[in-house]
């Protein structure tokens, strides 16, 4: 490594959360371009080297830029009007009566234009962004029919052009049966298999392909219908899975070889296994269990037990978990899921990077890709313990650093 | 009004939440100096009215200023070590023993300087005027001695003078009993009235006096030594109040003209009763009831049924609310204790400034002072309804303008 380098960066006398450890004691973070050269203790460490390379602070924590796994971050409209409603005492057949519901969303979603999906998604992808995360997930699912599940992944996939932020695409199409296909699941599972998939895999507008398994959405067997014609296109798989009840559906998922099984908080024994034979990683998600004010827990002890990573995300979306803050995700999982924060951080880095299959991105170590955060705490475990927006002080993703970051004045 | 007035400023096209309630339509506000001038319907006004000041932006939710009225900001240290030790299987008692809990923050406060008061707390305000909050309450409560409790209301003060925002200083003496004081809770009262209370007092330190009703902390006859204590000086009151058990703290600080009860999730209709004809508020702390896990709500009907003004508040503190986000509590109020989006936006307006006896604030209406937030929404509901750092537009303290808060690039 020259000297005289123009690229290469480093932070020195930083605490590391390498996506699965804090390393002992203070270490310097080289980084060379786009790519992270060396994490090295400080104690060990030449002067000469470190001065080598453009001084970019010292102090703080350094982890992997965070990786939101699992999101609905584009979608038209809101629903604050029946979230108010709700509370303001309006029933639940009321609401439904006036519209509302996931159906309300996917109204307002064919009604959008692509431009207007990609506006109205960048304040939400902003505050991810001002919050650390450097990877994110973007679902379809609120189109139900070919052109409008399309539209949604091209506005997806503009988000990831327009701001330093990777994005990932899942195809979401068995999400909820459009009014169309009212009593005719199986015409509209056809649809997702026969159409949805072949035309999102010939337009590489997909990454992976997502599934709603739950009585309220889609049957084991409709989502292996998906699984198949998904894997006949290369395509990786996933599943939202045993959230509101145990259908086996993440086993199912696990036998076809998914990334991951989404949700879970109804897993048993049975779907652990399967999950932990295929390397399906479990993908929890706090905020719909906050926002739905559940009360059956996942089997966070089991899986650990099982030895089955545990990633975590915001789920953000515009029904059960509008909740656009990736930290907070880290809390809740803490506080609600008895997870550690060690666990909710790897959750959101190396975990939540594997859930993506994106087995190199979410560590602080060398050859991997220079996404990175740097934090005003101490210790890794504030990140979880205390909510406090305006503590990122750098944010590297690819080597390109965001400024203006934290509240600091 | 002369139209050549260079203080007058005027936002347009606005939706208007005034403290209490949402205006129907688009208005116009109008601001001279540090004083609201008018509110008014767009239809109704003048273009040369508008036309008369400074354009300061059209659209969005025009909300007072946030007023956090509960909050323990001044802290030595942090428990995120404690945190994450309980979280990874370390029994209370083993925590207990390295000197974990409030008496560890205690220990850190004692240790440290003014000047480490200020600095600490310093990041924790941001976030919270990030957050829109002009108005903040401060207690003391972790020094439990005379120069530790002075102290720490100094670097509170200082808080005020350093950042623009209004900070409220509430003397907590008895909020848990010092080491020093061992099996002698009467005498460490006796500190508290004698010597805290009159020394606050004198050096104008504390513009209220709270304490902490429970069996974990001081008794109904404890604390209402205190209130006489404090309403000697001419201190106004209020009590942390049936958060663990229904002791009578509330109806006992009522009797003695608190301004306001807090946490009260084990509050009875006599406590709502008493606070009702007295006055007193009842403070509603999410934070905490999520942060320890509560399952006893605090009575929200019958509270709005009896017609006692409720508050939301952070509770910002190292243990038992380390969250430093003030629209959060908004999303925690509505979600957790089934507040609407309307009671609990009063909650941290009109109301928050009611339960520190602030009538004039939390309220966007002319003569009162301009303490405003402009955020990019379209109903004030969507504040509670989704969690997003970066929302806030626009914040004016006094009249003056806080610049470069949104996420908007
Ligand atoms: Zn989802
Ligand atoms: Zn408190």
């Amino acid at each position: 490594m020259a000297s005289s380098d123009k690229s290469r960066r480093v932070w020195r006398d930083v605490t590391v959360f390498d996506g699965d450890q804090t390393l002992e004691g203070l270490q310097a973070v080289i980084v060379e371009g786009d790519i992270f050269v060396d994490v090295l203790p400080m104690a060990d460490t030449d002067a000469a080297l470190l001065d080598s390379g453009e001084d970019m602070g010292s102090g703080g924590v350094i982890t992997p830029g965070l990786i939101d796994c699992h999101t609905h971050l584009v979608f038209g409209g809101n629903r604050a009007e029946e979230f108010e409603a709700r509370l303001e005492g309006v029933s639940y057949e009321e609401v439904a009566r006036r519209g509302g519901g996931i159906l309300s969303t996917v109204n307002a979603t064919r009604q959008a234009s692509e431009d207007d999906l990609v506006a109205s998604a960048l304040p939400r992808l902003d505050a991810l962004i001002a919050d650390g995360v450097t990877t994110i997930e973007i679902k379809s699912g609120y189109g139900l029919d070919v052109e409008h599940e399309m539209k949604m992944l091209r506005a997806a996939r503009r988000l990831g052009e327009l701001r330093p932020i990777r994005v990932v695409t899942t195809l979401l199409g068995a999400h909820a049966l459009p009014p169309e296909f009212k009593d005719d699941s199986d015409d509209y599972i056809d649809l997702v298999c026969n159409e949805m998939i072949p035309r999102a895999a010939a337009e590489g507008l997909a990454d992976a392909v997502d599934v709603f398994c739950e009585k309220i959405a889609f049957s084991v067997s409709q989502c292996e219908r998906v699984f198949k014609a998904a894997n006949a296109y290369g395509l990786p798989i996933k599943a939202h899975a045993e959230q509101l009840s145990n259908l086996g559906g993440s086993a199912a998922a696990a036998r076809h070889g998914a990334l991951s099984a989404d949700h879970i908080e109804y897993l048993d024994e049975a779907g652990i296994e399967a999950m932990r034979e295929a390397g399906t990683l479990a993908v929890i998600l706090p905020g719909a269990f906050h926002t739905l004010r559940e009360t059956q827990q996942p089997p966070i002890e089991a899986l650990r037990e099982a030895g089955v990573p545990m990633a975590v995300a915001t789920d953000a979306n515009p029904g059960t978990s509008p909740l656009f803050q990736a930290t907070l995700m880290l809390n809740l999982a803490c506080t609600l899921f008895r997870m550690t924060p060690g666990e909710a951080l790897a959750g959101m880095t190396a975990h939540g990077a594997q859930a993506l299959g994106l087995n190199e991105l979410g560590r602080v170590a060398p050859g991997q890709p220079a996404d990175l955060c740097r934090w005003h705490i101490e210790t890794p475990a504030e990140l979880a313990y205390a909510v406090q927006p305006g503590r990122l002080a750098q944010r590297l993703y690819r080597g390109e650093l965001t400024e203006g970051l934290s509240n600091e004045r």
